[in-house]
């Protein structure tokens, strides 16, 4: 047993048998979605969906409702789930990648074309889920998690190649492509969990343990090792995405403050050679102790907020796992 | 003023100042959804929204409502509209086309990236205007069309080079790729515009009119001219899109229906060689006639509906303006 089940068999055991039983209703409920819309999506994104995954997000969901659970809970984690894999169909299609999770992806198999349209329909049943719910607060946070999801792509191209992004920046875009979502997955738990009064204090857990995700997810491009993240280091790079520890060593070291990303990083040789002068720098740690402060800020929020023991212990264990998954 | 100006000016007429001022409107609210959600979608939307269009989906949701307009109509009408929107900037993404209505396209001034994310921007807020009218039939609606149209991108993909698709699969084709989103913009005029008890034959008239655009459009592809396209003739053919033409073409003409698609149609020069072959054999008329038929069930279904004497007038007008398009 690796860190990350003994981490996901921790979380279970604190959330108790209704955790168990929500995750394996939104499996089921996902398998369902695959195979109900036609024979195209059956073949594209039933791979997609078998491949797993951690289901951070249903869980999120779950975690930030009452005990007493709505039915309406396992379509909202179904929800985010659906849209999570919509938008990583399409960054695959972006990134001409073959492989996610060890499997070959949307793209790979059926080309951009199928893999588009594939990202287009688990969008689109992402909100048929939801509508289910007759919702209009949850439709809502939907389509503002979904907005702000595109709006953190759009950003990252705008940006590309432009060594001299701010932190300040950086952070707006982690918020909007990675912890928007998050926080839309602790809102909806609310929301349908009888926790309403809750949403804003939840809603910021879910989006600093989101920010802290993605800061910790760009630190390990960097540092790799390559078995933990399927791709050479220096991905990002490669694409020209600047991520923190970019920004933090063009501080520290004169010669990477004058790099020209596009004219240097020409393949993955010359990334991994500015990996490791950023590693040189000790900027991945100043980045991971930036991200592990967005987790104490999580779990500061959730000292102030009134939860059940198990609750509160399940959600800790969440924002310790996503410190753990990159340790 | 040119056929299809003066079929609007029509449209308008029927319509009275209240369509005109609920178009006005719709007009203002795509303007500010492209302005208002970042500097990147605005330099990429603005564009798009502001080429305008016929804006014949805003009008089916108007026209389908009955005269005491709520306020929500305009924000389906915006949803519609959005929805058709971003499916266009993923299609040229696909297409990889420079061009549309005669300005560059997303695609060709952000690159695919900007574009992709550009569309999945406009299907977030499309679902969003609609998450503020609260009603979840609306929702639905719209994604169930939105599904829709994934669905017929998956099978257009998946149909592609295949000469010997049947007309019946090609028809549920144009109904999953465009016959749907008329057929929920019928359906959510009915919704807010108080006329829910007619929403089955109005969507009937929508998706049946979805089939004649549809169907008209494939055949101007063959027939030319390339100056009301924007397109050289048959790049439904060089994307190995097989349409009814063809269908059609290749049960009258036995060399055409032993035609190996990919092997002859190398490039626009054959595209235009096929076009004639299939034009020589009278399936264009054929493929016409078959829409019309559809624009006249269309008509028939709102003769069994009680509306009043403007409306019916107006809707018609658009029926036939659908017509005249390809005329």
């Amino acid at each position: 047993m690796n860190t990350t089940q003994a981490q996901l068999g921790a979380v279970l055991a604190a959330g108790g048998p209704e955790l168990s039983r929500l995750l394996h209703r939104t499996e089921a409920r996902l398998a369902e979605v695959a195979e109900g819309h036609g024979a195209e999506l059956a073949r594209h994104a039933s791979g997609t969906l078998a491949a797993g995954g951690k289901r951070l997000r249903p869980m999120l969901v779950f975690l930030c409702a009452s005990d007493a659970a709505d039915g309406r809970l396992a379509a909202a984690a179904v929800a985010v789930e659906l849209l999570h894999m919509a938008t990583l169909v399409h960054d695959d299609v972006l990134d001409r990648a073959e492989l996610r999770r060890g499997r070959p992806t949307v793209f790979a198999e059926g080309g951009r074309l199928a893999a588009t349209a594939t990202g287009d329909l688990l969008f689109s049943r992402a909100f048929a889920e939801l509508a289910a719910t007759s919702s209009e607060e949850a439709v809502r946070a939907l389509s503002t998690a979904s907005s702000a999801l595109a709006r953190g792509e759009l950003m990252q191209r705008e940006d590309a190649w432009r060594e001299e992004v701010t932190p300040e920046r950086y952070l707006e875009r982690c918020r909007l492509k990675t912890a928007s979502l998050f926080e839309a997955s602790c809102r909806l738990g609310t929301i349908f969990g009888d926790r309403g009064d809750l949403a804003a204090p939840l809603g910021r857990f879910g989006e600093r343990l989101g920010l802290a995700f993605q800061m910790l997810d760009d630190v390990l491009d960097v540092s790799g090792p390559t078995e933990r993240t399927g791709k050479p280091r220096g991905a990002d790079l490669l694409d020209g995405t600047v991520t923190l520890p970019l920004i933090l060593a063009r501080r520290l070291d004169p010669e990477l403050g004058e790099l020209d990303l596009r004219a240097t990083v020409t393949g993955p040789a010359q990334a991994g050679a500015v990996c490791d002068r950023i590693a040189l720098t000790g900027a991945l740690g100043e980045a991971r102790r930036r991200a592990l402060t967005h987790v104490a800020e999580a779990k500061a929020t959730l000292t102030g907020v009134e939860l059940p023991d198990d609750r509160r212990a399940a959600l800790d264990l969440v924002a310790d796992g996503v410190v753990e998954r990159y340790a």
